[in-house]
Parts: C-alpha cells; structure tokens; sequence
C-alpha cells in the first residue's frame, strides 16, 4: 500500500527536522531570557512573583518587553514555517532549493532575534532577518496551495 | 511494511493541506496589516522604528492594537488546527465531512480577519466567525482524543 | 516503497496522538475562560464589545490579565510540543521513555494552567509545572537535532 509520504526525499525532509529542532530550541532559550531580564530588572507581571521578590508588579519594563516582543514575533512567524515547511517537502521540491529555503528560514529567524533582543542593532538588521524568513515562508505556503488547489 | 499514514485519504489530505497553506498565508498577511497601520497611525513599539520616523514609541494607538488582537487571536486558534486537523485525518473520518470542516474552518478564519481588523463589523459578526472555526476544532480534538485513548 | 514514517512505533504514536488533542482541548478551554472572565469583571478589550455591555474597554483587569498571560505561556510552549513530539517519534525513541515523556509533558501544561489561572496556588507550583513540560521539551529538541544533524 502507499502512502502521501512515500515520495519524502530524506534529505529534505532531515533538514527539516534539524531546522525545527533548532528553532524549537531558539524559542525555548526566549523564556530563559525573559527570566532573566525579569530577574535583574525586578519586573515581574505576576503579583505572587514580584512578592517573592519584594517588589511591585512591573509591565513596561523597556528590556523585558523587548525580549517579549521578539518572542511574540517568533510566535507569529515559527509555528507557520513548522506547518508549512512539512506540507512544502510533499510538494516534491528540487533538494536543494528546499534544503537552501529551510537553513535561510532557520538562520534567518536566529539572527532576527539576536539582533532584536541580546545585541540591539539598529535598523535594517531586524528587518532584514525577519524577511528571510518571511519571505521564503510565503513562498512555500504558495507553492502549497498550488500544489494542493 | 506499513505505516499509520497508510491510510490516509487523498482528498481529505489535499483539502488539509490546501487550507493550511490558506490559513499560513492568511497570518502572514496580519505581518503587513500591522506594519501598514504603524505607519499609517505613526505607532511604532520599538524605539529604534520610531526614531527612525522622528516619533515617539506609542504602545496604545487603537487601530494598531485591533489588528494585533486579531492576530492574537490566530495565534491561538489557528496553530491548533494544524495540529488537530493533521491527526483527524488519522482516524479515518468520512471525506465530505472532513472536508466541509477544514473548508468551515478556513473560510471562518478569513472572515473572523475580515470582520475584527479590515472592515469592523459589528458583533455579533466576529463572534460568529469565530465559533465557525472554534467548534470545528473541538469536534476534531474530541474524536481524535477518543480514537487514541 | 518506504517511507521515513515507516518505523513509527503504534503505541508511541498514539499517545503523541491522545496528548495532542488533550492539550488542543486544554488551550480551546482557554479562550472559555477568558469570555467568563471578561463577563465577571466586564472588562473587554473591544469597544463594540464594551458597548453591548454599556462600560468602558478596559485592558488591565488582573484576573483578565492572569487568564491571558495563562493562554500566552501555553502559545509559548504547547505548539512546540507539537511540532517536537512528531519528529522525536521519528528518531526511534525507547517506547517506554517517549510515552512517559508525553504524559509528563501534557500533566504539567494542565496543572500550570489549574495553578496559574482557575486556582492560584503560590510558587512554586507554577515554576514546577512549568518546567515539567519545558525541560522533556528540550530534551526532545536535542534528541531531534543530533538524529537530524
């Protein structure tokens, strides 16, 4: 019997792996740092937190809520690339524009946020990094709906 | 040898992933939406942007902060059907019922955007939209945590 | 023809499968929660909503607030499950480890929402709950990254 996975190149889809793991990791090290910025700022927003800690609650934080805003924007961007980098492998894709497309995205998304949250660098640092991996997340997602109409 | 994927449906499976690949390009759009109405209304969160535009970080610009809730509000619905919708396919549901509910789904969602950030349209239009795609999901997360109990 | 999906193992998928929708489940209950919390205090972050229920939008309500930094730690931590879980099934776990790591996982995100959002319970209750499903997260990731790399 076959299946809709059978036709997976495995390097492809092994470089999807590798960079999902990367970036899941990325995304969790953005709670350590969030910890700490709220630990050497003395700005928690839960009230049982900043009593622990002998302090009032603090929401506006200008580092804590950067380090927040760049995880907000991995939300916004990784969990896509998660759905669509799998659904664009069964696409059939040539090797290796989809493994070039997917370490673009990963290293992209990494850069974004040590430009953006551990060394701020001024504009068009940001920008350009969100747009490596913007950019290649729509052109899979388009490639996916074509394929799939 | 055989997999648990065998048995997936074709159709069923090109409908998922059509309208994952709708929904990607849906969130992704809520990117420009955000970025067109900070400039519009000069409400920039990081301080860099707004020096950039010779004005002051504003965090509380109404426009600004309609559009982020909606795509707040993706960001909780939506992943969850990526992952639900892809395991519903599992357990063998019949294929004009999966299809009419990712078809529910996708189209709600782009309506629910519609309504709560592009053309504001009173209630009780966006709670609609999104009970279209809430219910849905639920459904698909009850009968997948009752195949696999 | 094989497929890379071959190997899975049945029990581990389908615990992978029933944590899934148990946590899709948890996270829809989410939004539940903050509808009844928005009613108790009447506090809506939208004005068509506010002005249905004849009061002012308010947006710093903190038993509001409480459910939605709730909901956004899940945003944070639940979709990598997902992703993670999947390719950790792939590298051809110990049965026994990966079901258990499921369990683990998918108990703590459930009990860090009970302790955080529907009965404040002091820390550490939060932290540890929490880190029950952060740290098995991690551990997939690295497992996922050094099969792939």
């Amino acid at each position: 019997m076959t299946s809709v996975f059978d036709s997976i190149d495995s390097t492809v889809f092994r470089s999807y792996c590798f960079w999902c793991a990367a970036l899941v990791i990325k995304m969790l090290v953005m709670s350590v740092l969030t910890g700490l910025k709220r630990h050497a700022k003395k700005a928690f927003a839960n009230p049982e937190d900043a009593k622990v800690n002998k302090v009032k609650v603090v929401n506006n934080d200008p580092d804590v809520e950067r380090v927040r805003r760049a995880h907000l924007n991995d939300l916004e961007n990784i969990p896509l690339f998660f759905a669509i980098g799998f659904l664009y492998i069964l696409t059939g894709p040539s090797v290796s524009l989809a493994v070039n497309l997917f370490r673009i995205v990963g290293i992209s998304r990494i850069v974004h946020t040590l430009v953006y949250a551990v060394v701020v660098i001024p504009q068009p640092a940001r920008g350009l990094a969100w747009m490596g991996a913007y950019f290649p997340t729509w052109y899979m997602a388009v490639k996916v709906l074509l394929a799939f109409i």
